[in-house]
């Protein structure tokens, strides 16, 4: 490769302090903070995290530990499937809990914090745009195979290490990257986020030690993990123009706790009952128009369980045109059994568009929904090209603490949202020692 | 895939104890742990696991607690590159710490852990078997990419998981395996053993206690990392010719502590000189022949640590020219500022083979060495198709104890040399729990 990627990414992090992103950057990570930690919070007490910890004790590890920790708040993070999305993968779910983690105890402001999140964004995206195929094209989660790397980045700032410590740190992170998308759908889905974040973080505390690796990493972790080779290797880093990626194409908010694969059907579901005010007897028949990619992604047409029902077209669109919204309580081992919407599940037809967007790899142009009632009436939904709270129809303040308290009242902890809410949403204005701390935000430690 | 690797692997191994190895494949497998625990008991003070060790300290971990003491095994199994290689990687630093992890405390004969090894090494040799290409040519390191599911396997025999959960061990382990070749000559190539079987023993946790993962983890795993796509699908099972691939084809021992690429060509440096007794001074310039796979592995022409030194043909064939051996006390920073040394090194050149080895992959058909002489002699080596060690060129028990009492003096553990190799040499008889402790072994937890 004839851009050292490694050296050039490190250089830029190790120098953040003194070329930080605006003020509407560090803003936007913010909101990534105020998502995530809803998300983590709502997911905390979900199986995959109480068989997670349930076995690291009775491995005689410390959940309340730092590792073991930020293994268990990633996978809480990414539970639900309710945490937001950029360059393919869960960027946020990766770096909200490793930064909260590794600042916890060591008097970080509130701003490095929001520095460490556009270290870690920028390192995640620059590796991720260079792929003209997402990973998932060849079986391989991005979430878990990047995850190493943006975490080793964030960590590297809160560290303040320099450009060789950091660039040891994304190196070793290079070497832990890993997930298959064949367990979506399972427990290993979530934990290949915490695995990620805890990799990530020991990364840069071995780094920080004297640990050594190649000096080659990422440009390495390019070429043997490239779906079709197909790399961009020459171009200049994204950070060369200027600006973060954070600023220029920020993560995209989830309003459902389902996979994102889905969200476009689930926006056109609703608009389509909203529109025509639908009584679900008349239904004959539901066309969905949505990629081949995202119909294998979506793999459980017949879902078993809630787990399951995260990646089921067939499961989001039924609830959607049931109830005109797909919430947490919505995705639920007891609601799958309902008669009601397996019967319209039943009636769903998968139709595979071959008009592909010209920016997102693996997405239609649109998913569109179409309904056939008993009467003959069709009536088709408008195509939906971007999900509401993709970075380009992004949700405002209003619909963000709204998402919060309902994480909160989920998990039982609506007495601690206004408090916690204040707090992060203040991060941006915070130069001294914060008062974020990890045990505090996931309840787990104290 | 037609055939469901995942579901006959896992059944295969949750009945082992129904369908045992022979007894010369439980031998083979007590051989293993032998050659094992003495590399590991010689690596456990080198910079890599010290700082490993050190780092885990500050992070508040226990490293002599099951997980953390597991990964500081794992890699000063590896460290110094002297571990057994079998289907491209380092088999038995994955399976030996884990195993003695596993069952410390737990009441395990000594037949269990060799059950246990046979079980892992089946499983990573019917995934290496059935890639056409070795995964280093795509980058990828095979001990972190298969060890995880390999230690998955060994666990999931002591735990005694069924069949379903075995299915459930392997798949998580699947989804964690990872390791990059460029990190070679790093304190990170070891890591990737270290972390590998941690992974493993993790998953086999984790499905005991019922965590979930896809059915189809093996053949995601296959389709996913195949460096060319060319993957045997359609087989049936190694083991459905009855033996265990650990009594078909062993693990290959190594004589010397550098990266096996460079074995064959030590061989031939060593017999030319042993039957042409050299005068270093005389050499004029010497031509080694090799795969260009294996010259590329082997990194560094100019190595500057002991950890380069290990991925240094020039360094190798210098050193087996002048000492008619390479051993532990040579691969040393001090030893590579020797100008002798240097000198010889700098006369090496590279001669790259066409002539491919039909049955392993990467190998040339054969390495050889030729030195010419100032008096215009070319002496010309044997040519080399198996180190000595190999499984076609075993070594013999005496060899086996010269060995482990060589690693263990390099240890400064002369003292425990004796017992321990005795109660290791009769794991193969004992049918009641073994005193064989992972704690007694490494002395890390006493």
């Amino acid at each position: 490769m004839s851009l050292a990627v490694t050296a050039a990414l490190a250089d830029d992090i190790a120098h953040i302090r003194e070329n930080p992103p605006s003020r509407s950057g560090l803003e936007r990570a913010q909101a990534a903070f105020l998502d995530t930690i809803g998300v983590m919070i709502a997911g905390g007490s979900e199986p995959a995290v109480a068989l997670l910890a349930d076995t690291l004790m009775k491995l005689g590890e410390n959940p309340h530990g730092q590792s073991a920790g930020l293994l268990l708040d990633a996978t809480a993070a990414h539970v639900l499937d309710f945490d937001d999305v950029a360059f393919g993968g869960h960027v946020s779910a990766i770096l909200v809990p490793s930064i909260l983690r590794a600042a916890t105890d060591r008097g970080v402001s509130g701003i490095d914090m929001l520095l460490a999140y556009a270290a870690g964004y920028e390192a995640w995206s620059e590796i991720a745009s260079r792929e003209k195929v997402m990973y998932h094209a060849r079986g391989l989660h991005p979430t878990g195979l990047l995850g190493p790397i943006a975490s080793a980045a964030a960590c590297s700032v809160l560290f303040r290490l320099d450009t060789c410590q950091t660039s040891m740190a994304l190196a070793i992170a290079a070497s832990q990257g890993a997930g298959l998308t064949a367990n979506f759908g399972t427990m290993t889905k979530p934990f290949h986020a915490g695995r990620a974040a805890q990799a990530g973080f020991l990364a840069a505390c071995l780094a920080q030690n004297g640990f050594t690796a190649a000096p080659d990493g990422l440009e390495s972790f390019l070429s043997s993990y490239s779906p079709g080779g197909d790399i961009d290797r020459e171009r200049p880093l994204n950070r060369a123009s200027g600006a973060w990626m954070l600023e220029r194409i920020p993560p995209s908010v989830k309003q459902y706790p389902v996979c994102y694969a889905g969200h476009r059907a689930i926006d056109a579901s609703i608009e389509l009952a909203q529109v025509h005010p639908l009584s679900l007897a008349d239904i004959v028949s539901i066309d969905v128009l949505i990629s081949d990619r995202h119909s294998k992604t979506l793999r459980y047409s017949k879902p078993k369980t809630a787990s399951e029902a995260r990646f089921s077209l067939e499961f989001f669109v039924a609830s959607a045109l049931s109830h005109n919204w797909v919430g947490l309580s919505d995705v639920d081992d007891a609601n799958l059994t309902d008669e009601t919407l397996q019967q319209l599940m039943a009636k769903i037809t998968r139709r595979i568009s071959d008009d592909i967007d010209p920016v997102l790899d693996g997405f239609a142009r649109y998913d569109q929904v179409a309904v056939c009632l008993s009467d003959g009436q069709r009536l088709i939904s408008a195509p939906v090209s971007r999900a509401l709270g993709h970075a380009e129809r992004p949700l405002d303040l209003a619909h963000i603490r709204t998402k919060f308290e309902d994480c909160l009242a989920y998990a039982g902890r609506s007495s601690d949202a206004e408090a916690l809410f204040s707090v992060v949403a203040t991060l941006a204005d915070s130069t001294e020692g914060t008062l974020l701390s990890a045990p505090w935000v996931t309840g787990r430690g104290l």
